[in-house]
């Protein structure tokens, strides 16, 4: 029986093998790795050029590609998806080129010495499933409050006030006091009561006009216009992002600190 | 002579060949790639589910972890560099696991069947170069405007004054006029100099309050002062931030487009 899924791996290809293989798997679709000596040019948004050094580069099946080195988790050199592929061998060089027109920019890959193929269409029909907490929630807008809205700043996180406690609390750009509450989940009629009692209680202590925003990624049918009716405010704010804004800025730090050895 | 940069390849490897392999890669701080049908847990900042398919797994020199699939130029799992990892064979699936320690997190990749291993110590000294042009610098602050400074407001994009051009014109979040000025290499005192004649231009049409920004990657020796006496700001900004802010911006509106089709 004829393998279904065949998998390509050449080792130190020829240029001439090695081009034939690339333009196969591109024309097919398939996943590519090319691990080799390379040198990078980026011209499009801006300019940028990669010296020589052994990498990974891949070439994914809706015509993405990755630049990888040996260090740092964000590749060095990238195209998102939908680029238009040219192989071209030139002497012992060989230049793959990855085109996008909208905006216009290209990557070129130029490598001299090739260690690595391998090419597969991969099988992957799997779900990915991301659970972000509703405290991951807080700790996303503290860190970048952006994520309500600009000019936001928060003041204290989990305030007490007499019904409970408030998720979050600050100031929005105009000075105006703004208690926010977060649900991880489709918020229902409950939460925006719950804001409105909090928003009562921090109203019977100040002057100040208070704003509430119920912050969540969606809320249910019929919710906007009971927070209308309460004079409340929704923010659709996806679990996903929050903790993706957690990691990188995680990431971040670390990342500075690897590479300032290299 | 023996070769000192050996690659180890293997294809359809047995579960205790591949976690021979794996260990060795590691410990001797090897770039790893593993191709195969696997499954992955993430537990951290947030918790996330990625159900079987074929995918590739990425382990770097420096202790990062990516999983990528057959689409989309973002990993779907990943760990910044620096983890401790640890392989185990239970049955017929192999767990690859990634931990970190501060924060807490640990990212497990279970493969049930390994289509190609491959392992090479990558040898890269070449340096990135990124050039990005004072218009990519605009073009960046204009779609996000918290380059600059949080609850900036862009009115207008080189505007005509007296002088000149301005490159950014805005409102700051007190409502005050801002003029930025913006220099894609060290600022010298000439950027300063330029500025300030823009401000004069500016105050003498309007009643409000300007403040003046500089833009630039840092300022020559001295500037600072001129600066002060100027009453003037500086607002320290890399380039490459910037393009890729803009890159990125492109790149996720094809990537909502491309994903929605998974």
């Amino acid at each position: 029986m004829p393998n279904i899924n065949p998998l390509t791996v050449l080792v130190s290809p020829t240029v001439t093998e090695a081009q034939k293989t690339i333009e196969e798997a591109i024309s097919q679709r398939k996943t590519l790795l090319v691990i080799g000596n390379c040198w990078v040019h980026y011209l499009g948004r801006a300019r940028s050029k990669l010296e020589p050094g052994e990498r990974i580069l891949i070439i994914k099946e809706d015509g993405s590609l990755l630049v990888h080195r040996s260090v740092g988790y964000e590749p060095v050199n990238w195209q998102p998806p939908g680029c238009v592929f040219n192989v071209q061998a030139k002497g012992d060089v060989l230049e793959v080129r990855a085109v996008r027109q909208k905006p216009s920019e290209s990557v070129r890959v130029f490598f001299d010495k090739i260690r690595m193929i391998s090419a597969l269409s991969l099988v992957d029909s799997g779900e990915f499933s991301l659970y972000a907490s509703e405290e991951d929630m807080h700790k996303a807008i503290l860190l970048k409050p952006s994520l309500l809205e600009e000019g936001f700043k928060p003041i204290s996180y989990e305030k007490k006030v007499e019904p409970g406690f408030v998720d979050v609390y600050g100031v929005d750009k105009n000075g105006k006091l703004v208690v926010v509450e977060i649900k991880r989940k489709t918020a229902g009629k409950e939460a925006a009561l719950q804001l409105a009692k909090y928003i009562d209680a921090v109203k019977s202590k100040t002057n100040h006009e208070v704003r509430g925003i119920l912050v969540a990624p969606s809320i249910a049918k019929d919710v906007q216009r009971v927070l209308l009716t309460l004079g409340l405010e929704f923010k659709s704010l996806d679990p996903k992002k929050c903790s993706e804004t957690l990691k990188r800025s995680e990431a971040r730090k670390l990342e500075v600190f690897f590479t300032e050895k290299t």
